[in-house]
């Protein structure tokens, strides 16, 4: 049993979902690990962490416009708005999915299903490069 | 340090809480590890795991009012829809509660709460048929 | 490769975050172990964990005001009231939030971002204690 990890750093340029499984899966392959448990952590509290569909883009734009609506930027009743109208809707977005994922891997493959992609899912407007960190424990066979 | 991983294959029919509490413990106790970290993970995008209280049937029936009222079937909002009105409902479900669950295993026991049960989620209408990996790494005393 | 668990115990006074990033990182500094997986599993279901913003207290709050104006205590949709006004909203806050969180462990430190604190976020108005399951699994270098 041995462990890995490396940082991931992804560059965005507003909100929306940034997939991130052909970076990771290359990562956990380089590893030479083939069985163990993958877990991924985003070192923000205005990005998150998310597995989604990833067949038909208007996934992600229904997601987007689903969380406009319930965590609408400019919100009056949010206080803290030191870095803009998407200040703290970005936080609240990141309270409601993820800042970790921990996926198995079997066999040398993730476990994701066949529909299953991972995303790192902005929230802010502007541009942002985000570390999400890749931890991998397993064994070799 | 070892590790264990089987596919907990779930049949459901129709949106609501379908309780694995059981075959989880139960596969976790035939692996003989009786220290060490369980992590369950889903590998749809229209269904989730969840950890509820079990003792109530009224909490789950109100989980599901909930959700119907926060992400209604059929809402305009949402374009994607090649599988009918709670198909991206299913989606935005998902990504607001888990895919995947880790639990600490102590003394041979899942550290669950009293009142801790661990579900399956199911999102679509139909029947569907759902696979959840469980994952065990750890000691055996 | 080894592992280390113990309870931490949080008594809270009322709805809202507590902070307990300092009690976890003393706890995991005292095992020796400096590189591996942290994981926090709340043993409560109307209690959850939460990594959020740290610095500015507004966070906070407007947190809770938007978490009370998304699952209303009170609200007549919910039947499971025998606790009273707030016994299903907390299950529902429990379930749109975390029971568990895994934070990798590198090179002595918890992977954190510079504005990330861990806490354990409170539903219910009365008085409790809550158990948090701390699990470390890893190596001493």
């Amino acid at each position: 049993m041995r462990q890995a990890h490396q940082t991931l750093t992804v560059d965005t340029r507003g909100k929306g979902l940034y997939e991130i499984t052909g970076a990771v899966r290359q990562w956990a392959l380089g590893t030479a690990l083939r069985n163990g448990l993958l877990t991924l952590f985003v070192r923000h509290t205005s990005a998150s962490l998310l597995i989604q569909e990833n067949a038909d883009p208007a996934v992600q734009q229904d997601l987007e416009r689903f969380f406009s609506r319930l965590v609408p930027d400019g919100d009056p009743l949010f206080r803290h708005r030191q870095e803009g109208a998407d200040d703290m809707p970005a936080h609240v977005r990141a309270a409601l999915t993820q800042v970790h994922l921990s996926i198995p891997l079997t066999g040398g493959e993730l476990a994701l299903g066949t529909w299953q992609g991972v995303y790192l899912y902005e929230h802010r407007f502007g541009r942002q490069t985000r570390q999400v960190i890749m931890h991998l424990l397993g064994e070799e066979d």
